[in-house]
């Protein structure tokens, strides 16, 4: 069965959250969830979990809910959890460690396989059991290993150059720190993280509670 | 003009983006521009940036566009960049060094005026001008000065202790770096960051246009 064409990138953003929350309830050995039950551990409403989840078939059923295992590997396929992904981060710096160091990545099929940085007194370390490579050095590893993203926690101004040289060494995918919406003329995919946009979301929230004086 | 509480959270969310579009024009000295030049640049419709916009009233006219410093100031105001929160940091690790080290939240009403640790070795440090304090003196740092919002970059274990402990202090806004969607039974804010949702979604993207085998 394939449907995954037919699923709107809306959905899809909110897949991961939907695979957290199963992924908690198999933990907990729950099979099965009703629409309602899950609506209220993730605060949402149950039509929308049963129009969300209503793109993957037969999952739920009527007076008996969802599988969730079935469902929890399902979402997984359609994430690309079990394909699996080989990552490198480029910027080691604290940003870029704290991702290296992030063990959730890797339990979602992404491996890292490469630590990049120009620094001479970064370079050599090690993360977890990754030598910290020089960034002089990565046409070469491209050359050899299969890189599907590459993870850029690099500095503002650097970060357009070093995109584009990931896109012309054929990497496919780029996971963006920089607060930028990076694009480029070239065949590769960008997800853009802007940690400030969720942290403005929570100073309007709280200036809507509180009505705090300017 | 009292809008605020018309306004979807759904459009609030997408509000971040605006700000920071509206922004770059600005330093592009571009005053005014429709709905369709500012869709084409956010790689969005105009239909769905006119509806957005509108909750703001009468900023967008025909055959003018949008006034973009007005906008700007406007979206800025319901987003209270301009009535300032001040934040802490606590777990002066990886990813709390790396907010720190942020600019980009002050430029946008974040003031950083502590950061908490409980490792010895990194209490007294300075990150900017800021000294790490130590988490006992918390309880006395919090009772005098004002602080709306505690960062929490600390260990996934030790987060809902400190979570509730902050709200029991009278904080009034979470940003949570742990993966987990946490809830207190407290009159408290909460925004969850998951930074894996965006790399599942672009695994999802790279699977969709590569279609990789498992």
């Amino acid at each position: 069965m394939d449907l995954k064409r037919k699923i709107s990138i809306a959905v899809i953003r909110r897949l991961p959250r939907y695979y957290r929350y199963l992924s908690d309830l198999l933990k907990l050995d729950i099979t099965r969830i009703s629409s309602k039950e899950l609506a209220a551990r993730m605060d949402i409403t149950a039509s929308q979990i049963r129009q969300d989840l209503n793109c993957f078939g037969g999952f739920g059923q009527q007076g008996y809910g969802y599988n969730v295992e079935l469902l929890f590997n399902e979402i997984g396929k359609i994430l690309g959890v079990d394909s699996g992904f080989n990552t490198i981060i480029i910027g080691a710096g604290n940003m870029g460690q704290a991702l290296a160091n992030y063990g959730n990545f890797e339990k979602r099929g992404f491996r890292l396989v490469g630590i990049f940085d120009v620094n001479p007194q970064i370079v050599g370390k090690r993360i977890k059991d990754i030598q910290i490579m020089h960034f002089d050095s990565i046409d070469e590893f491209i050359k050899n290993n299969r890189v599907d993203i590459a993870i850029l926690t690099i500095p503002y101004n650097a970060t357009p150059a070093v995109a584009e040289k990931m896109a012309r060494l054929g990497i496919k995918g780029l996971w963006n720190f920089s607060p930028m919406d990076l694009k480029l003329p070239y065949d590769v995919i960008i997800e853009n993280v802007h940690l400030s946009d969720s942290l403005m979301v929570l100073g309007y929230k709280l200036n809507q509670k509180y009505r705090r004086q300017a």
